[in-house]
């Protein structure tokens, strides 16, 4: 019996024109694109898994996603350069390789990171305006910084959680909370943790832009925390500003091979 | 008799879903769409001139324009604020100035650098496509100043400007042909000179990536000049790489009011 041969790619996207990664009929996704892409490339319809579900007007530098490719007509090695030309401008694959029949891409992730992107010139800026969101009050990063730093570590994260969200368990831990500037008015908050909650990082930057702004002091960052409701925190940052930027994955599932 | 105000105003813009800079019936271009909007702002209606008609999907991070504002209902000092929300999203204004009645926008400008972005990563990058040209072959970047080198300096460009193009003095000075890496995979090209003729800077930038190919040798650049013929040159660059990037005025213009 011949083993089934599983593949992961590495997909970037800007998000801006899909109706989020996960298929929905009728809608242009990521998913629906890549796995009409796939299957025109296939003898049999091919569904694929992804790692994270962005949602609508969400980027990925690198988003993963795997399928069983026993069907391909396009050998593995083929595909990026069969890409060109034939997969939409907005959606590219950035890697691939062949995983063990095991390998699950979203249960194997150790750790991803989400880059949020603020704009804070006076005048958005035409050239990043989509993936990134204009603020152009005044923001305080060293009070942001501070609220951040009450992030760091394992809690329960229902406050920063939507409400209508499916996950039980709300317990999640950020590794890292990194600031840094791409050029002088762009600002990045780069977002690392085990894994996050239904609008977890927008919601973390939409309070930590009040933080900035001075309408919530930052040490106001724990009890928000502590009261496990959505409503304690502040607002949820918009979609376009975020970016899926990296997922690490355990070198176990991927040195089997 | 009360004197003309003249606005000089300062615009950046994605050019990608503009039919290029210059008023055309029935379509979308940036000066179709300022004077609309500049219109709805006035008594009467309002026409701008441009420092320079930038072609469709060319981009400005600073392009020049100037109006009349006698009849305006908003202050200019009150048109970037107003521009808010009101000027779509791929069109902003960056600055603004009175400027003295005999100003020219076009003919008070010293000095134009207009950007070309190449994206010589072996994946096209998403973030960056609408403002680069993908070049997944390498490029010898030495090859590719050698040969520019050879541009710098006052010439007859006919050879680098299109058949088609009504300029009849076709001797332009180019200040400098400068060389960067905006990241690991995006090569800019900056080409400043005291001005330039229809598509002469795609026409330069697409004869460099032959050099950097290694298809043209650098040193046919001279012998391509002295031709004065355009089909001794290399091709024409893609629009969506090329950026009006700035404009320098004479301060005796700018300084008198």
């Amino acid at each position: 019996m011949k083993e089934r041969t599983s593949v992961k790619l590495t997909l970037a996207y800007d998000g801006t024109d899909f109706h989020g990664f996960a298929r929905q009929p009728g809608l242009r996704t990521v998913q629906g694109e890549l796995e009409k892409w796939l299957s025109e490339a296939s003898e049999r319809p091919v569904e694929v898994i992804g790692a994270s579900r962005t949602d609508a007007g969400v980027h990925a530098g690198a988003q993963a996603v795997q399928f069983a490719a026993d069907s391909l007509k396009v050998p593995p090695e083929r595909l990026m350069a069969y890409a060109r030309g034939t997969l939409p401008h907005d959606l590219t694959i950035r890697n691939w390789e062949v995983v063990p029949a095991d390998f699950h891409v979203r249960f194997a992730a150790r750790w991803k990171t989400y880059r949020y992107m603020l704009d804070l010139g006076q005048v958005p800026d035409v050239f990043v305006r989509r993936f990134a969101t204009h603020v152009p009050q005044p923001l305080s990063e060293e009070a942001m910084r501070e609220g951040a730093s009450a992030l760091h570590g394992t809690h329960d994260f229902t406050s920063f959680c939507a409400a209508k969200a499916e996950q039980t368990d709300k317990v999640r831990t950020i590794y890292r909370i990194h600031f840094f500037r791409q050029s002088d008015d762009l600002m990045a908050i780069d977002v690392t943790g085990n894994g996050f909650l239904y609008h977890m990082v927008r919601n973390i930057v939409g309070t930590l832009v009040e933080v900035g702004k001075g309408k919530i002091p930052p040490t106001a960052l724990a009890p928000i925390l502590e009261a496990h409701d959505r409503r304690a925190a502040g607002p949820t940052a918009p979609p376009q500003g975020l970016t899926l930027w990296h997922i690490e994955y355990h070198k176990d599932w991927l040195d089997d091979q």
